[in-house]
């Protein structure tokens, strides 16, 4: 057998799974955003017919899954795992969801890292023979989040400026064994790191640790210069956290300031659209990646990504007990096939 | 590549993983329970020095694993991985025991199913040549979870007789790829499957279809008889969904009635310890597992173990809206060395 483990942290995949195709679907909002034409399904209304936001966001995970599958040129009935989670207690939305689906799930929870928390779990279960296809896919909802992990959206209370905002929206990317469509080369599973910050209204500085830590490992294990991607992007640090991420790593010694940018700036125009710091949630790296990304690297204008969600683990309990925000995560390095 | 896939949810290792190691911690209640003696560490108070029970949690976690990395031998930066969840919500436990523990880290919520989901997972990639050695672990304790999901432990609400008892408790497991233990031949992995229950308080009802299908599955898909297992162990279903498991699997043609319990019918004397219809929570199955079974596999008192944890996919949110209960089990096949 190959050596599939580099470095401490990092995989390189024997047989490259492929991503072979993804669906999006966004809330009005991101659908009046500058990626409005990326998104396959844009909502007019975020009840989307349901009788409460979390059916509206369990609802979008499970009807984006269908139509990540049929973009794939599969049947549903191919799908021979399911990875997904939401931020939502319990995984409310992922577990109903795959209730509906009925495909055989594990139930994953990193926050707003999941979208790659799904793919590198998913991609080392294709590339070890135990899988032909799967789907991996997560979902976020702004006034699903806000009442949980804020307040009632009926309080009107007013936002900081280093606050972001929930992307309404969901993601779903099938990855395969065989197939058309940009290929998984390497993924870097991150560790929790946690420098203290307790603001919950500044979570991209609470994040950009974890996320800087994750790239900079990510680099030393596969000995590739960042130049090699035409795209570093991580998940939703927002405008701080971006910030604080290009600093911490060429305080290491590498510099990403020319192709690094962070979905949560891509996704909203945060001037215009008032969204304060930028777009969060695990529907936002999501639906940029299934969206935005996937659509221009099929169009070959980016050939080469990599893609780092980033996660925010506090819960309303450790937040009121007064603990600090724990961060975290993972990257996964996209590829066109031949590029 | 060997065929790795058998049926339609389970995988067969072609290099079996091995448990080269386990520990558990339980609760003052679970350490005056039958299974006393087979536990690591009997907890006197379960605030455990924290000041939260949720701070007690994610510490028995942590030092779970610290001892469970002890017991196989290795050193904790051995740890390639750690799979781990619980029923916080945000996986408050697992998400601060990663962080103490600084092991790339894999957040899980399959609710009382985790301990055999971590399994699964961990089984995967140390047989696909991902790593060498990682963590497998999750813990529940009772008060964290009854404030969480029912109310204030202040009230003294009067429990129904069909109400199980959350288990204090955290169970680490390391998965290995050389040495000694029993080795996981076989895992398959269960689909949510709801058969419409609403009762919060008869939650052994609500698992038992989920239960049964990934049973029958098993044993559908490798084809084995069911007398192969010394014991089949579900999880945390107690008295009541038990016997419901037993009728429904025996309606699809495989009798289990003269090898199969549940982890929750064996933590605690359910009369004489006043815990109704028995133990739940991930420290159930995950305690019963790496304590006593894993211990009895040790001394080749038992030699093949079907473990299935079982758990329930509900969240206060999803009852307060009427939702009814899903349910999930995993299943892993635990086969002593040469028996």
């Amino acid at each position: 057998m190959a050596i599939k483990k580099i470095g401490t942290q990092t995989v390189k995949f024997d047989s490259p799974p492929i991503i072979t195709g993804t669906s999006s679907t966004v809330g009005p909002k991101e659908g009046e955003g500058p990626l409005s034409q990326y998104f396959d399904v844009i909502l007019k209304d975020d009840l989307y017919g349901e009788k409460s936001w979390e059916l509206a966001e369990s609802k979008m995970l499970r009807e984006t899954a269908k139509l990540a599958v049929e973009n794939a040129n599969r049947k549903l009935s191919d799908m021979e795992y399911m990875f997904s989670g939401d931020l939502l207690n319990q995984l409310m939305s992922a577990s109903f969801a795959a209730r509906d689906l009925a495909i055989p799930f594990f139930g994953l929870y990193g926050a707003c890292s999941t979208m790659t928390q799904s793919l590198s779990l998913g991609a080392m279960i294709i590339d070890g023979g135990y899988a032909d296809n799967l789907i991996a896919l997560t979902s976020s909802h702004f006034s699903s989040a806000e009442r949980q992990f804020r307040f009632p959206l009926e309080h009107g209370n007013q936002r900081k400026l280093t606050a972001q905002w929930t992307v309404t929206g969901a993601g779903a990317a099938v990855v395969s064994s065989l197939g058309d469509g940009p290929q998984i080369d390497y993924v870097t599973t991150g560790k929790v790191v946690d420098l203290g910050i307790k603001d919950i209204n500044n979570m991209g500085a609470a994040m950009a640790p974890a996320a800087a830590d994750t790239i900079v490992k990510h680099f030393e294990d596969t000995g590739l210069p960042t130049n090699y991607y035409d795209l570093i992007l991580t998940g939703d640090l927002g405008q701080i956290g971006k910030e604080i991420t290009e600093e911490l790593v060429l305080d290491k010694g590498y510099n990403i300031l020319k192709n690094y940018n962070d979905c949560g700036l891509l996704i909203f125009d945060n001037g215009a659209q008032d969204t304060h710091a930028g777009g969060s949630g695990c529907g936002c790296s999501a639906t940029v990646f299934c969206g935005y990304i996937y659509k221009e690297m099929m169009k070959r204008n980016l050939n080469k990504i990599l893609l780092i969600s980033t996660g925010a683990l506090m819960s309303v309990t450790s937040s009121q007990q007064g603990e600090s925000i724990p961060g975290i995560a993972h990257a996964v390095s996209i590829i066109n096939q031949g590029s």
